[in-house]
């Protein structure tokens, strides 16, 4: 990574619209890489290996991560880039290595409340369940990244204890994972924790491997990417458009959206290798897609085009 | 001011509802200043001295002032209160004389062509316009904030020249204004632009009467708050609610929401003497009035409330 740059990691094919109401097809979705590509991103979580009884939305993911693989294989997208799928469990993991994808997430909870109603699992049998999925992946040479979810307040407990998090990231990180991406899942976290648990997170885990994944459900995720990256945070989980974010559920929201993260350290003079403009000429693409108005105020609105100057009349 | 301590200047009777469709009558718009100050509001922008054929929401300004000064002669509303009103000229400083308020603003903009659409004048011929306003707050003692606009873009020109806005800040500041807010008028401004911008003021200008008014067009507002107050800046225009973005015409957008701003420094430990919960209540009101969804995100979900622990079934 270069000294004066960040990463930007697209979840608009998964965290993005397995959180949308209306359901894309996998063409549809491929199609939806293809264009972030070209503006740009270099790492995407096409989808994720669940059940579609679950979440009909990321059904047909191995249609899209093949693909998205042979339009690679055939050079119409670039050699260098990282696809990555969620996995839930070995199964998924399965799944994964027969899609030919070449890097996977797992997730646990910060709190055992979230994982019990989100995995129907306590957070020791969350990573008991990795066991054999990181046994798979040194076997078939996967790169794994590992999310941790709720870190900054869960649904059902309030406050989470920094301790916690701090512990499970260890745990996380000695499993063998190359990256740890700090969830704040429902968009509850602020500059004031952002700073603190990040500063303590850096202790246990080198900061290179830390992500910061904001939702913006209270509006504070520019802000709190602002101050992780100037606690040293690098790497920053972003949905095109804000995807996620259903306007007919108040309370849930999206990832705070890339073109919004892509202007601010644009202006900071802060490299993300992405195109700005190219980005927000998706989001009429997506919200036409998805069927209603995304989020992202730089999307909606662009960049300023000035109208030229005014004489006296 | 408390050292670890913000001031947030609460623009929503004035720069808010004077960019709203809906139209508020005075008796409203005082009951919205009386639930503000009860949240802990104690420097309000009441209205606005201009012709009300031009901007006929802020018809009715002087019945808001009286009002709310009987209220507060009554015993009903705090003694400890700013009270302002934004005065274009000589004409709107003697309508404000007579309304008893003892705080006026007055505004210029950094960008001829702005200020020719603006108020039909150029930025000499503003400054100009206000010997005589500056003549009558002196004799009368009223104190005068002066506001600078289009600091980081203009709508017709684009880019201002940062030389230009110190100019025009020491300029202002010579007159005898006690504080001067730096406004990014059409929410253009991102992170290193306020971090220069703001380095360079205070140079001329001492920090402490630099005040930062930023709009959410392009949802930076939150981060470049952060950033103004690393820089030194403590007080902070904002509107409840994000009054002002007009969801029929794109490219417009209110100040930022207070609720938001205070969820912020709450969060790092920073005073605001405002009451988060308060505020967010006042936020369900607002958009019954104004008969529309605001843009808070806080005014809309919440402080996080949690449903209590989820055990093993």
């Amino acid at each position: 990574m270069k000294k004066n740059a960040v990463v930007i990691v697209e979840m608009g094919l998964r965290d993005g619209l397995q959180n949308e109401k209306h359901v894309l097809d996998a063409d549809t979705r491929v199609e939806f890489a293809r264009r972030l590509i070209t503006a740009g991103s270099k790492r995407l979580e096409l989808g994720a290996f669940v059940s579609p009884k679950w979440v009909p939305q990321m059904a047909g993911t191995s249609e899209v991560v093949s693909k998205a693989l042979a339009l690679q294989k055939a050079g119409d997208l670039p050699k260098k880039m990282e696809f990555s799928v969620l996995v839930p469990n070995e199964r998924g993991m399965m799944d994964a290595i027969e899609s030919g994808v070449k890097e996977v997430a797992i997730f646990a909870a910060c709190s055992e409340s979230f994982s019990l109603k989100n995995i129907n699992c306590s957070i020791d049998e969350s990573f008991e369940r990795f066991k054999p999925v990181m046994a798979l992946a040194k076997k078939h040479k996967i790169k794994v990244r590992g999310y941790l979810s709720t870190c900054f307040g869960c649904p059902f407990e309030g406050k989470v204890p920094e301790a916690r998090v701090v512990k499970l990231a260890e745990r996380m990180n000695k499993l063998g994972v190359y990256e740890i991406s700090i969830g704040d899942t429902i968009g509850v976290a602020n500059v004031g924790q952002v700073e603190s648990l990040f500063k303590k997170l850096k202790k246990v885990v080198p900061v290179k491997k830390l992500a910061a994944h904001f939702h913006d459900t209270r509006g504070q995720a520019l802000a709190n990417i602002l101050e992780a990256y100037k606690v040293g945070v690098r790497v920053f989980d972003a949905s095109l458009g804000g995807l996620g974010g259903c306007p007919y559920a108040p309370g849930a929201a999206g990832n705070v959206a890339t073109e919004d993260v892509v202007y601010m350290f644009q202006g900071m003079g802060i490299k993300t290798g992405l195109d700005l403009q190219k980005l927000i000429d998706i989001y009429p693409w997506m919200t036409e897609k998805i069927q209603h108005t995304l989020p992202s105020k730089v999307g909606k609105v662009g960049i300023l085009k000035p109208l030229g100057a005014v004489t006296p009349s």
